[in-house]
């Protein structure tokens, strides 16, 4: 079955201590749609400009991505650059371009509308309620965020929460949004939110799910070498939603293995800069490193 | 067999959000000792002095250790006080008082010279190699460090390290050792300085292992409510070198088992202040955890 994946689509210039690249493919969506088609068809709804280069949408396309969805609107793309402190775990935006992204109000052609699991990848919680309005008897509705919105649009983003199956967000996102510095507190306020799943994403450190039956640990594969972390957290989601999506049915055992494949998927997104590693990524390379990540907590 | 642990024994007086607790059983060797206890017959080597607590070394006495190396010298007892910050991440010392400490030189009873497994928990490098200059073919030695003895005396932590099999730090400290922030790359340069093994702590998201056979991830316990840190990375050590000594040999396997179990009594240090919750700790207490950190690990 299909995967729908709405969210941000840009160009980023990243600075990281291993180089610079300069109007690289990013936004949210075009990580989770590229980590996802490596599971299940995909159809991605975003915005960009005339700028925007061919060879992008050329890429998405051969990844067998449904770019459909994907508008085109006079302007220039959305632009984001950002430089990485040298142990990566911070970064700095150093500039935010808008440019078409500003007007983006994400419409769903017909044949999307039916697409069984949705991942509102990272946008405003207002453009994220305004596509469940237009999707019909979907299976699982999962949403990821950003800092940005538990500032700016908190309301939104609570009034969100009680439509979505499964919430994703990082470590420092849950502690700003319920107060609790630790993951389990964080995970009972919440599910008090709405959404019976929960994850929290810990980079480097795995991430963890709380669901009905409780918690699970998923590990981060342990890398030698991180060249640039942008877009692993979407990657993350991408892919958990692309492999729930491969499956019959949905089930928390399937939820837990869809968990190591993201880290699998995620972890392949920091070896290069944007999405140039899931660019040439195989799926026997995601099982081989499934098969590592299985292999080294074992016990 | 038999463990021997020689560290620290110390009155800690600790600040945290939880609450003010003063003159508690504190020290690397108390922690460490009394979470060894439960797997293994302990040996322990310090040093107290006349105001320490006769009911401190009851209760070692109580679980079995053998406290006929504990060293009673006229003057105080080593004192220690500290207090952490809201989120428990990091603390401050507020107060040392070596006291008898000081002056600490320990001396192994004749009958603890041929101990098989080792555990030279966190005192100076130049003590833990006065201690291996006194065992007779030990079956493992595993030394614990703290970021002082970076600094001061890096070049006995070096040497020391050429000596160990199993090397236990944590995270920040790996990092000041080798100027690599992140694990892997830290690991690596870790075992040029000798030891074929190498764990790095890191607290609440698990401990890492490095050995011949490449890596093992060991999760963390993850607790509801953590009321003091304090010890945490002393217990992991001690149960780790018990659950060892209880084996008949030493393997990989048994060795990815250890940090489980490690990790389970970690957690119930951190559940109460001080020692209190490691004293009423029982054994069926600690597989009932290893059986959680199973279940919430499976995939």
């Amino acid at each position: 079955m299909s995967v729908l994946v709405v969210g941000s689509t840009a160009l980023d210039s990243i600075q990281t201590p291993h180089g610079f690249r300069d109007r690289l493919l990013g936004g949210s969506a075009s990580y989770a749609a590229l980590a996802a088609s490596f599971f299940a068809p995909v159809r991605l709804v975003g915005i960009v400009g005339t700028d925007f280069p061919r060879s992008y949408l050329t890429l998405l396309r051969r990844r067998g991505i449904d770019v459909t969805g994907m508008e085109q609107r006079d302007g220039p793309t959305f632009q984001w650059s950002g430089e990485y402190e040298p142990n990566m775990n911070r970064r700095r935006t150093l500039r935010t371009d808008l440019g078409v992204f500003a007007g983006f109000r994400p419409e769903l052609p017909d044949g999307y509308r039916r697409t069984p699991w949705i991942l509102l990848a990272n946008i405003s919680p207002e453009l994220q309620l305004h596509v469940l309005q237009q999707v019909y008897r979907p299976r699982l509705v999962a949403a990821d965020t950003m800092d940005l919105w538990l500032e700016t649009a908190r309301t939104e983003l609570l009034q969100l929460l009680q439509q979505v199956d499964l919430f994703i967000l990082n470590e420092s996102e849950a502690a700003q949004l319920t107060g609790e510095a630790s993951a389990v507190p964080a995970l009972r306020r919440l599910h008090a939110f709405g959404p019976p799943y929960v994850i929290i994403k810990k980079g480097e450190h795995g991430a963890i799910l709380s669901g009905p039956n409780g918690l699970f640990l998923a590990p981060a594969f342990p890398l030698a070498r991180v060249v640039d972390p942008t877009g692993a957290g979407d990657s993350f989601a991408g892919a958990l939603l692309g492999y729930l999506a491969a499956g019959r049915g949905f089930s928390e055992r399937r939820l837990r293995r869809a968990m190591i494949y993201a880290s699998a998927v995620a972890s392949f997104c920091c070896e290069e800069f944007g999405v140039i590693r899931l660019a040439k990524l195989s799926r026997s390379a995601i099982e081989k490193r499934v098969l590592q990540l299985r292999r080294i907590t074992r016990f």
